[in-house]
Formats: structure tokens, sequence, C-alpha cells
């Protein structure tokens, strides 16, 4: 059985630990490096003792390094870290050969004056926008599979573009009418000394933020505007809730008082006839996070109410797996010639 | 001091339980009646070990009837029972001289027409309809205070009602934009055996439900139009969360563009000055349910987007207190021309 | 690849529908046949929307009756029935040449007198209690390879059996002194429609419940007794806390002054060595149910405290999986000469 | 009404900010100074937004010193400070006429040496010793209301003491046979950024920790053997399990078999006949969190197991409060002659 070498640098942190739990279970996956600044020197299984007894979990953690994870053999390599610090490293394995794919906000941004005004400083490597690719499999597999740089989506967008780009693609919703509120799960905060995501901050707290210009508005509108074909400006107000993982969308958009279930169905079960992810619930559904917490299931259900003639939809996924690490994957799947669903069966 | 004697009928559930807690702690007042058909014979405080010790928690439960609630000798009594059984023991009640401050939805809605459109069978009590006063307390207090019966409001609709009144009633927002987002702890569902509703179902799920019409849009709906002056009707999209209690809610609204922040700010002080219970954050702030849960506080914050020219409001109450049994208390507290803030300052 | 035809008996509670999570995605099982007599007529994925898309989900819900399940060609039926329900369908289809895993107590207690004791009815099959095999994986693996009949322990039971079982053999530990204070995720309260395990009744809330005689220490003291050789009784305190799966075991038993903490690991190492499912943390290192759930694995840990002369182990398994379903199969794979792993190595 | 001039020390964390809300609301505190290094400058209400509205919420912040303290007539201060930095200050508050209630470790152990063997530092102040009285307000209530230095109990040894004190000092028993089994609420581990406690480390997780030799058994078994007039030495297993507030203990203990239940449950109620903060729940009935937390009450249950001859207790208390702010204030109160339960009858 084919097996790719395969690196993941920055595996320390929430979607590092689910993606290298992905990984070491992936059957076409050779695990050869794993790096962390601070955990150098520990293995897989003592840093993270969930893992351990599984195979390759004996790996030991090595200091970030292009030259070094190139000399492992490594093919590709996941990319788990900051934004703004992705980027560097990115460019130094890409010289040496090997893949990339990226699941910081460094490569999302087709534009690098966009890059700037949200992330607040200067895009690291403007030169390679062009080659990287938006991982978003359900929509640009195609390029995804020809592509040695990977930008993976965030998590929020991944649950609102996928409902929405088959409905602007066939002009079926307002496009400046889009709002979305999205709820998300602590991990969506990564795993840092915080004191605003302790346990006791975050239990029985419900609370948005991050309005009104969170930083995944820029890729949301950037790939909204592609579908529609025209600028595309929404609403986005992100919600932290107490689960641990999960996002849940609930997106509101304008439809012409003509428009029908029927059409709307038809558009989203054109779009992902064939794709494996993505669960069409039907009208008058709603998606829960508790049915794809877990897997790389993303759940959508819609509403159509005539008194407002807005449409409704909502989606569920797992943020840290369709929304980060299993998307990734996705992406890994296609660019090796893999079956799309490799390693990412389990429910 | 002066003491209101006082009965409760239909006190077994969240939102009866919670009432209960704060008349046992009301300074004026003197609980003379509880009453629950399934409890009968039992106190207070076996039925809710958690209030043993309290005075007055050795009260028995009685069977509710009318007369022998009148007979305790109560000026007043609060129902917490379900819409559709709350008019008929309202009415009995108010023919024997005691004042009702009805915690269900059954004297809400002006018109019976819309009471049967949302609730699914004809209003109860019809004649009764002219006579009640919906009471939010700080939108109604002069109505409330001479009223015989209060028609408590709904919890999702007081988190929405009291940023949005304001705001309509100056004309600083579009009446056919609105569109909000409500998340709501699990005691909102009551107290009752339903396996949707047990903690594994529910711990760890998001969920949106009961769009595109919840109940709760028809008072929602009435007292926007109320204040704006035109037919209002809005998107309202409910949602299920992992917390006991709290709700928090995102309203959008559009906004013309020479609409400022300090308009915003100058309504909602103007109508909230001298109001103790609503807390009012301030432009750039979000509410947080867990500043507010366990009083009868109500946080308001809001941000004006100009990307989309758009206003974003964000409140957080306790969905059993100030969205329900605190609020009943400040009418009652009118009513009988006590501070209103008697009995509902434990933070 | 080898696939046994498989039936699933009462599938449509907490341990039902993790055991069909497994079986499904089991490479060598054929499930054929899942019963439940409310819901008969849907298909697992409509019943459990988590499972829609996963290969043979779209099996269909039959009423449970012998005659029907044998005819699917079943050669092994797992039953997730309530104890005293269980016995009457094993033994038809024993009769009928279908070997049989009960997650249920009815075939754990060898004593007819003493389930009657704990369960407070006459044993149901009496007469199958000889065949019956105490399905221990790790303990009885031979007798559970030759079984028909597998009695699938516990889910507290396996979580102190497992770490005591080797001490009490050697002798290490007083057999009078144990104490195991335990604490269960409430998805071990099974999916019931009563109030108690709402979510707002679970959530925020630590109780203990079912002391001093917890129905699962008739099995618990059956099982400690034949490894000590002499008769163990035991202090078994259980308590209901508020996460979905998981059990916590903390175990104090007494020690002589010499034995070490070297002996202490030894018997543990090899009695578990090669056992795939059980991870001895070593001296020193408390168990974590974050660790285990979602997996087979069950974390043992243990302290020798030379100030009491008390060793304390600390266990923790995923109530649903090590605690019942995957013990089950476990067993299944043994009976059918499987790897013992197979379809129990997701983490 | 007798107000009296009161400081809190540390008020940044948890208990401290859960002792300035009882604190704010109590009849007799006038709040003059509140301390904490890092938010000197800031009010209570901009710290603590969910107090915003209280009377007294206004205060600013100022940084700990003892003649900034004294200067605003604190006649009394509370410490809410960690272990080894509260002797210094209560050094310096005491030798100004400024009475000192410590909530941390620094004098609740007579005897440095043992002090040092469990903080590993030398006692810094062990000239106080002698004067500092152990604030557990039903066992010592003559000596607190005499003293100007109160050590302010731990919050697991006030729920595994007040069980277990009357029983001692009865001899009903075994003193060298006690297990105590406690579980605490995430609020027990302080507010500090420590990746251990974020919530997604602790929710959907089980775990104990700090065994076998916890810092808070130097006082539990300095308390008990006093009861007892012997050296007690107990196994203590504290745990920590997702809820914000509230500790559970199970303690379990031999009895000589001619003991009854008749004689425990006597020798309770003669204890804490009168007592208005400790809820007998009577023999069979087990203890829960979730009807104290919030509150100052202490619910205590009991069951006695003849097959094993051993009494199981079960407490439940809120860490926060009668585990630490509530219990202080009760020390408060005695020391100004004021109801032992003003400001501590919130439920």
């Amino acid at each position: 059985m084919q097996r790719i070498k395969t690196a993941v640098v920055g595996a320390s942190g929430y979607t590092g630990s689910e993606l290298l739990r992905l990984l070491l279970q992936h059957p076409h996956v050779d695990l050869c490096a794993v790096t962390s600044r601070q955990e150098a020197g520990k293995s897989i299984a003592s840093l993270f003792p969930r893992y351990h007894g599984l195979p390759g979990s004996e790996l030991t953690f090595i200091a970030p390094d292009a030259d070094a994870i190139a000399a492992t053999g490594a093919q590709v390599a996941f990319l788990a870290l900051p934004h703004g610090v992705a980027a560097e490293i990115a460019t130094a394995l890409l010289s040496r050969g090997v893949k990339v794919i990226d699941l910081s906000a460094d490569f999302r941004i087709h534009d690098a004056s966009i890059y700037q005004e949200f992330y607040q400083h200067p895009h690291p490597a403007p030169e390679l926008l062009t080659q990287a690719v938006y991982g978003l499999a359900e929509i640009y597999p195609n390029e995804i599979a020809g592509a040695s740089l990977i930008a993976s989506p965030g998590c929020y967008p991944t649950s609102i573009l996928l409902p929405l780009i088959p409905l602007l693609r066939e002009k079926l919703i307002a496009p400046r009418s889009i709002i979305a509120n999205s709820l998300s799960g602590v991990s969506g905060a990564g795993k840092k000394a915080d004191t605003a995501y302790l346990f006791c901050e975050c239990n029985e707290s419900l609370r948005a933020y991050g309005i009104p210009k969170h930083r995944h508005l820029a890729e949301i509108e950037q790939e909204l505007s592609l579908a529609a074909g025209e600028t595309v400006c929404l609403s986005f107000i992100p919600h932290l809730v107490p689960v641990n993982t999960g996002i849940h969308s609930s997106i509101t958009a304008s439809v012409a008082p003509e428009i029908t279930l029927d059409q709307i169905g038809a558009a989203l079960e054109k779009a992902y006839a064939g794709k494996p992810f993505v669960r069409l619930l039907g009208p008058g559904v709603c998606a829960d996070t508790k049915n794809v917490t877990r897997t790389n299931f993303i759940d959508i259900g819609w509403h159509l109410d005539a008194r407002t003639n807005r449409l409704i939809i909502t989606s569920a996924e797992d943020n840290v797996i369709k929304g980060a690490g299993g998307q990734a994957i996705q992406s890994f799947n296609l660019i090796f010639g893999l079956d799309e669903k490799a390693g990412l069966q389990s429910v």
C-alpha cells in the first residue's frame, strides 16, 4: 500500500494534535517528522497520552527546521502554525521540494493588501500567493490535485462557504443580504494559556466576539465574491459557547419571492452530488453539531421563510476536523491521488 | 414592613421554582399558597432541597383551585403554567378579586386570531385580552402599575424587545431588516421528561430549532410593530446550547448611512435612564451571559458596521429571571407600589 | 476478508448505538439485523443522523424476534437490552444456533440467588448460567474464545476489576480493605425519559447514588473473590458527574508495609503484557478520562501511600466502549478468531 | 445599622471575587478598600462586569499596602492571597490594629514544621501562629469571636471536617480507617493562566490529582486529630471535575458493629443543632452539589453499610462560599457580634 512520507509542523495545539490523530490512523500516511519548538525531544505519546499505543506515536518531536524535515524524506508537510509564522517555513519547504498544506491564514487571501488589512502586518511571502490554492476540496478539487501549496480554509469559513457558494453561483440569494451567526466550541481559541479560555470563564457563558470584522471575514468575502461574480460584503457574528468542538452556523439571505425550496435543494444537490463529506439534511431540518463532531462531515439544512422572503441555512461541522485537520487531509488525498475519504471515515 | 399575600400557581418547573426562590426571599412577600397538581402535599423544601432552611420553605403545595387560593387571602397570584392552561385559572382568580401575573403566553397577544395562528388552538379567554397588560416593566410601567392582569413577556422576546424598542421608536433602524439569532440555555425547554433534553443530548451539542416561526415571534412582532408604528416582520432563529440558564441574542438591523453610534447610544440611554435592570455596555462591547445569570439584569452592547451599514446588537439575560420570574416580580413591585428593585437585587 | 453475520438486539439506547457505531466500522462484521421494538421500520441512519453515510447505515430496524433474526443468517447477536429482558431472547437465539453476547446483567452472576438479591426478581434463565462466560477479555480469553454465551461485564466493574484482579491473585492487597469510588458520565444512566437525567439536573451537579449496594457490586465481588480465592466484600460508591461518557475509579486498598511499588507494577505488567487495551500509566500517574473516551483503552495508574499503607489506584475508561460495546466486541473478536483489536483501534 | 469598615486584599481571583460579591451585599459591611497588585486603578465594576450596578462596585482597586489600607479606617481585612504571601501583610495589618481574616493556608497549621513539610517553605510568620484561630465557625465559635487573626479553612477540609469531627469526638468511627474522596469544581484551581485549566482540558475530563499528599491533608489531619484525641492519618483523594463550583466528598470510615444509624444521626444533630448552615439530610440520602452552590450551606447525608461495617458519608458545599468566602464571613459575623447569618442567606 502506498504510504506518503508526511511531516507535521507545529503539532502541539488543538488543530495540530487532531491532525496528528487523523494522520496516525491514515492508511496511506507514513508520519516521518513532527515538530514543536517547545516540545522537541518528547514523543507524541508522552505529549498526548491519548495517542499512547497508536502505531507511530513513539515518534519524537523535533525543532522546526526545513532541512531537518526535508532530510526525513518528507514529501509533504502540514503546517499548524500561527498566521505570520507559517509563511517562512512554507517557503523553505517548498524550495526543498516538499509540498505544503498550510492550516494557517497565510496563503488564504489572494490579495496581500487585504491580508494586511485583516491581519495587521504585511504579508510575509506575497510571491507565493499566486501558486497557493484555497483548499476547499468540494469547490476546488482539480486545482488542489495539482497544487504544491494549499491554503486550507478556516473553520468558520468552511461552515459558511459550503452552503452559500452553490446558491450564489446560481444567483438564488441576494449577495449583499447575507448575515452569518456562528457558534464555536472553545477549541477554536487554541491551546494557549489565557484566562479568557479557562473552564470557569467559558462554562455557563455565551458571548459574541470579534464583531464586526473578524479575520475570517476576509476569506469568506473573497470566496463568496468569486462565487457570486460580484463583491460580497456580509455580516459575520461569531460566538464562543461551552462545547469542546463544533461550529454551528445560522445563515440568512434574502431570496426573490419566486425562488422555491426545490430550486434551493436542487442547487445544493447538484453541487454536492458525490461529495462524500457534505450531508444535505433537506428542507425543514436543522443541523446539530453532535451529529458531526469527531467526523469530517458537514451537515446542511435549510428553511425558506415566506413571511420574510429569507432563506435560513444551518450548518454544522467539527471545527478541528472538517474545519481544519480533516479538510486538510482531503486536500492531501486529492494531491496524492488517493481516495478522498482515506483516513477520514471514522464516525 | 408591608407584605403582600402572594400565591404561585404551578410552581414545580424551572420557571416556577426560580420564581419561588425569588419570592421566598422578597422582603415584601408573604407566600400564602403554592400549587402543583402532581406535587400536592409536599413542602417546598422537600420538593426543592436547595430551598431547605429558607423561611417559608415549609409551605405545602396544594392542588390548583381558585377558591382554595382565594381562601388563603392571596392578593395576587403568579401563574407558571403552560399556555392554554393559564387562562382558565386566571379568569377564576380575577373574578375572586385576586390579581394575576401570568408567565404563560396566554395574554401576551392582543389579537386572538394571531394567538390561534401561533399556538394552534382558539384563545381560551379572549374577553380578558383588553384588560391584560404586557408586563415589560421598562416599557409599560404605568400600565402595569394599574393592572389586574399582567401578561409577563417571554424569555426570548425580552432579550430582543428591550434593545430594539427605543431604536424603532426613534426610527434609527429599518423595521423590515431585523434578524435576531438567540441562544438559550436548556432550562428554557422546561422540566419535562423528554429525551431531547437529556444531558447527553444537549451537552456538546449546538442546534437551531423552531425556525422559521417560533411561537415567541408573535409577541416580538406585536411589540416591535407598536414601537415602529408600522408592521414589523422579522427573522428569529433560536438555538439550544449547553448552559443551564442564560439567553444571548445577536440582532442585526440596517441603518441609514448617516446614523451615528452616538445617536444609537443616546436613544438607548434616554430610554433606560433610571431603569435599574438595563445595563448599557456601550458601543464596541459584547454582552456575555455569565455576567447576568442569577440576576435580573439585561446587558446590552452594540456595534455599528460601516462596511454593511448594519447595527449589531448583543444582549444577555437570565432566561428564568429577567426573562421570566424576575421580570414578573418587577411587575408585582410596580402594581403594589414597591421599589421596583425589591427582591431583585441579589447578584 | 472474513465477515461475520451479526445482529444487534435493542440498539436504540446509548450502549446500543455506540455498539452499532463500532460494528458498522468493523472490518469483519456484516451487520444483518438490528432490532428495536419502538423504532422498527426506521433505518439506522434516520434514527442516528450521526451515522448517515456510513456503509450499512441504511439497514432498517425490525422488531425483536428470534426467528426473524435467525432468518437473516446471523451467526451472533449482541443484546443491548435491560436486565431481565435479555435472558428470554438469549435463550431463543441460542436454541437457533446463534451465539449471544449479552451486554445486560442477566448472565454475569453465576449464582441465581445472588442475582435475585441484587436485581430483585428471580433469575429468568438459570439453566443457562453454567454455560455463560464472563466476558472480561483480558482475564478470560480462552473461555471466551470457546463460548456461545458471553455475559459482557458492567461498566463500573470493568474499571475496578482490571486493576484489582492481578493484585488479589498475587496477594498484594488486603481483600477486605477495598474501597472504590467511581465517577460516571451521564450516558451510564441510559437514554430514558426521566427528569433526573435532564441537562439542567446533571450539569453543575455532583452526586453520589446507589449506596451502599449498587447492583454492580454483585459481579464485582464475584470476580474479586475468584481472584482472591476468598470472599471479597467491598465498599463501592458510584457518582454521577456532568460528562457524556467516561468512568473514573479511585480505588484504595491496604497493603502490608513490606510490599513495594515495584511489586505492584510487576504484577500489573505481568498480567497485562501483550494486552492491547490496558495502558499501565505507571506509579505516580493519575488516569484521566479525556485520554480514553471514544477508545477501547483502560488507563491505570497507582500510588503507594507510606503514610497510610494504602495503595491508591486510579483507572479511566469510556463507559460505553471499554465498559460496554467495545469490550463486547473484544469477546466477539476472540470468539471468531479475529485479531483482538479488530474494529477497536480508532483513537 | 452598624457597618464595619472592611478591606479585601487580593480580590481578583475566584475566591476574592466571590468574597467581594458577598461583602458588597452584606448589610453590615462598608467596603472601604480593595487591593490587587495588577488591577490597581480599576473599579470593581470594570473588573467584574457582573457586579456593575451593585452599590459599592464603583470602588477602585489600590495596590496592597498596609498603611494605605489602615488609612481607610478598615477595622478588618480579608486576605485572598496565595499562601506564603498572606503572612507578611497579615503581620503588617495586625500591627496597625486591623483584624485579619486570612483565606490562605498560612495560619491554618499550628505547627510550623508541618507547614513547612506540606508547603515546602519555612513558615513566614511563626510568631503569629499561637494567636491564629482556625475559622471553622461551627466548631470554634467562641474562639473566633475573640480573635484578631482568623485562618479560614480550606475548601476540601471544610467538606470533610464538618461531617467527621462530631463522630470522632464521640468515638463512633475508627480514626485510622478514614478515606475521603472529594470532587471539586474547576474554580478551586484559581484564576490563573495555565493550560491545564482551559475549558477543553477540563470539560469531558475526570481526573484525580495531588495524591497521596495534597496540601489540605495537613489541616484535615490536624483538626481530626484534635477531635479524636489521637493522631489521625487519612487517605485523601481529590478529583477535578467539570463544574464551575462545588465540592462533593464521599467519606468512608469503619464503625464497630454495635454502632447504630441512630447514634450517628444523634451525634451529628447534637453537634449542629442551631447551626444555620449545616443541613443534615438524614440517613439514606446523598448530598448533591446543585442544592448548595451559590449558598453557604453544607449538606450532609450518610449510610451505614452492614455488609462492610463502614459508614459512608456524603457532603456537598460550594467551594468558593462555604469552602472559602462565605465561611470567612461567618467568622467576620462572629467577631463583630452580628447575626451569624448576616449577608449569607441568599439561596
